[in-house]
C-alpha cells in the first residue's frame, strides 16, 4: 500500500512512454489540507525539479507529488527549470491546486530535456488514475534500475505510516537519485515536519551508501494529510517519531539490500569515538571504501582495511580522531582486534549480511552505516551501458 | 639504475623469505654524510616503521634506508615498534651509523608481525649487497601486487635525481602502500629538503589516486648525498626543482598506469574554480568516484556522473563551490557542455588515455589529479584474496 497506507492519500503510477516499457509517471496526493516537509541533496548541482521544488515548499505547505522516471531534468540548464515549473503548474490545474503546492521529482539520465508533450500528457492520465489504492502502482512508476518496489508501512495506535523509495546507486545509465515519499495521517501543524522528518533521514537514507555517491535529484518528502482521528499526547508523539523511523530505516535497508551488484549487507557500527560525529565520518568513510567493499564481496574480513579506513576518514578538513593502540573490532561478534593488539582469528563472513563492529575507546561518540559490497556485477551493471 | 643513479649511493635487493619468491628486502644508503626528508601517510593508523622513521628524522639527518615488503608491521602494537627500532639498530650496527640514522620503511600485510629472524638475516645479505649499482635490484625488493618495478631518473647540468617507487592500489592482500624512495646528488643544506619534496610531492604522488585509499604506510623520502661536484646558483636549483618534480611525476603516473586493474588512465584537469583549494577537492572527488570510474572502464564518457562527482566535493565541512549553469565540459578536446548548456555530441573516450576538463567559471583556481578506471580486475584482485 505504501504511500496509500494512511487516510487521507491518493496515488497513482501510470506509462508516459518516458521509459519504454514500465510505469514512469506518478502522482500522491492528500486529500485533506496537508502539511509538509523535504529533504534534499546537498550536491551542487542541483536537477532543476528539485530548485524548482525547493522554492515551492518555501512559499506554501505541499499537497501534492508528481514524480518522472526516466530522465533526471538535471544540467539542462533554463529550458530544464521552465519543465519543471509546467508540470507543476499542469498538474495543479488538473487538481484544483495552486502551483506552489505541487512539487515535482525526477529521476533518470542527466543532460536530456524532458519529453515535455509526453510527460504532461502523463500527468493527465495519472490524475485521472489517483485512487486510495494506488499507492503500489506508484512504488512501481519511480524505480530505474532497482529489481524491485520498495514500500513500508508501519501502523501505530490510531495512525498510520506509509512510504516507497527508490534507488539502488546513483544508477545506470546514470539514472539518478535516491528518492523517497513518506505519508501519514498523524496530525502535524504547520512547520513541524522538518523537525520530525530530519533526524528520522539521518539514522536512515543518510546512514546509508552504495557507492558513496550523492545524486543531483535525492530528496525525501514528508506529507502529513491529518486525517487520523486521534488526540495528540506525548505518548502519540513518541509513537508517531518511532513509526516513521521504522519507515525510513525499513526503506533505506531495502535501497542497500537492492544495491547495485550486491550480494551482502553490511552493518558498520563505530563506538568509542571522540563524538558522534566523528563517529559518522569514520563509519561513512568505512562504508565507502572500495577496499572494504570488495573484500566484503570476497567473504574475507581482511580487517587491516577497516583500519586503514578508520585511519583516514575526513573530518574538519583534517582526519577523525583514531588512535591505533586502542582500537577493537569485530566481525559477526569474534574479535580480530582488542586494544590493539591482533587476536590472530579468523572470523566468520561467510552469510550474506555482516555485522563490524568498531570501538575506537576514546569516547562516547557512535554511529551506524549500512553499505553493501563492491562486486563484479557493480562494475559490469555501471560500465556496460553503451551497446 | 633508479636510487643509484645518482653518485654517492650504494643499493641493495635481497631475498629475505619474508615472501615466497621474490627480493623483498632493500637497502639504499648515501656513502658521503647526507641530508634528506620524508613525507608520510596522512593516515591516523600509523605503521610501527612510520612512528618509528619520524621520530629518528626529528633527531637527525637520515644515511640508510631499509625497506621490507611482504609484511606492514601495522596495526601490530608495541611488539611491531619494537620491531621497527631492532631492524634499525641492526643495520646501523653493520653500517657503522646511528640507529637515528637508519629509516625503516614495510609494505605488506597489515597486523602480522615481521618474522624478525628472517628480517634481520636479511639486512645483513643486503647490506653485504650494498653496490652502485643496486638500484635496480632495491626497486624490485619494494614491490608487492605490482606488475613490474617503476623508476626514473633526470640529469640535471652536473647533477642527478633518480628514484623508485611501488605501489598499486592499497594492495592484495592489503599489501599496503604506496612508498618512493629519491635520491640525488644536488648538494642541499640540512632543513632544506623538505621544503623542496613537499610541493614536488603536492603535484605528484598527492595528485594520483587508485581507489582512494590512503594507507598506513605511505612514504616519499629524499636523500641527498651532496656528491655533486657542482655550485649551487638560482639557476642549478631551478634546474634541481624540476628534475626533482619530474622524477616524482614519472613515478607517480607509472604508479596509476600500474594501478590495480587499471586498463585507462585519466587525467581531471580542473579550471575556473573559488581557489586551488577548492579546485583539489573537486578534482579529487571525480577521480575517486567509483561512478566517473566504472564509465571510463566502460569507455563511456557519461558525463553527468562528473557533473554529479563535482557538486559534492566535500570542502571544509560542507561541498566546494559549483554553479552548475557556469560549468563547461569536455572530454578528450570534445565539449559537452559549455556554461551550463548540453552540447549534445558523443566524445571519443575509446584510448587507454582520457583527458577531461571541467571549467567551473568561478574563479582562477586550478588542479590536476590522475586516476585510474575501475574494473573487473579491480574487483577481482581485490576480492579473491582468499584460496
Amino acid at each position: 500500500m505504501s504511500v496509500t497506507a494512511a487516510l487521507g492519500f491518493v496515488a497513482s503510477g501510470v506509462h508516459a512512454h518516458i521509459r519504454k516499457e514500465k510505469r514512469d509517471l506518478a502522482i500522491v496526493r492528500s486529500v485533506p489540507l496537508a502539511t509538509g516537509a523535504a529533504m534534499w541533496t546537498q550536491n551542487r548541482v542541483l536537477a532543476a525539479p528539485v530548485v524548482v521544488s525547493k522554492r515551492h515548499l518555501e512559499s506554501t505547505e505541499p499537497q501534492a507529488i508528481v514524480i518522472n522516471s526516466g530522465i533526471a531534468n538535471a544540467a539542462t540548464g533554463a529550458q530544464g527549470e521552465a519543465d519543471a515549473i509546467a508540470t507543476a503548474e499542469h498538474a495543479a490545474g488538473l487538481l484544483g491546486l495552486a502551483q506552489e503546492q505541487v512539487l515535482v521529482l525526477s529521476t533518470g539520465v542527466i543532460g536530456a530535456p524532458l519529453p515535455m508533450d509526453r510527460m504532461l500528457a502523463g500527468v493527465d492520465a495519472a490524475a485521472a488514475a489517483l485512487s486510495p489504492h494506488g499507492g503500489d502502482e506508484a512504488a512501481e512508476a519511480i524505480l530505474t534500475t532497482d529489481t524491485h518496489a520498495k514500500t513500508a508501512v508501519s501502523h501505530g495506535f490510531g495512525f498510520t505510516v506509509g512510504g516507497m523509495a527508490k534507488g539502488s546507486g546513483m544508477i545506470h545509465p546514470n539514472l539518478a537519485t535516491m528518492l523517497a515519499v513518506v505519508t501519514t495521517d498523524y496530525p502535524l501543524e504547520p512547520g513541524e515536519a522538518i523537525e520530525l522528518l530530519r533526524p528520522a533521514v539521518d539514522v536512515s537514507f543518510n546512514s546509508i551508501t552504495v557507492d558513496g555517491d550523492c545524486s543531483t535529484n535525492d530528496a525525501v518528502i514528508l506529507l502529513s494529510s491529518g486525517a487520523a482521528a486521534i488526540q495528540r499526547t506525548p505518548a502519540t508523539d513518541e509513537a508517531f517519531v518511532l513509526a516513521l523511523r521504522t519507515v525510513c530505516s525499513d526503506l533505506s535497508h531495502q535501497i542497500v539490500v537492492d544495491g547495485e551488484g550486491a550480494t551482502l549487507v553490511a552493518e558498520i557500527n563505530v563506538s568509542g569515538a571522540v563524538n558522534a560525529a566523528e563517529a559518522r565520518a569514520i563509519a561513512q568513510r568505512i562504508a565507502t571504501s572500495p577496499l572494504v567493499k570488495t573484500a566484503l564481496f570476497g567473504h574475507d574480513a581482511n580487517w587491516g582495511r577497516v583500519l586503514m579506513a578508520a585511519g583516514s576518514a575526513p573530518f574538519n578538513g583534517g582526519y577523525a580522531h583514531v588512535d591505533p593502540n586502542l582500537i577493537s573490532l569485530s566481525y559477526n561478534g569474534t574479535a580480530v582486534l582488542v586494544a590493539g593488539t591482533p587476536q590472530h582469528v579468523e572470523p566468520n563472513v561467510d552469510g550474506a549480511v555482516c555485522t563490524i563492529d568498531l570501538d575506537l575507546g576514546l569516547g562516547d561518540g557512535s554511529a551506524g552505516y549500512l553499505t553493501s559490497d563492491l562486486s563484479y556485477d557493480y562494475v559490469r551493471i555501471n560500465a556496460e551501458y553503451r551497446s
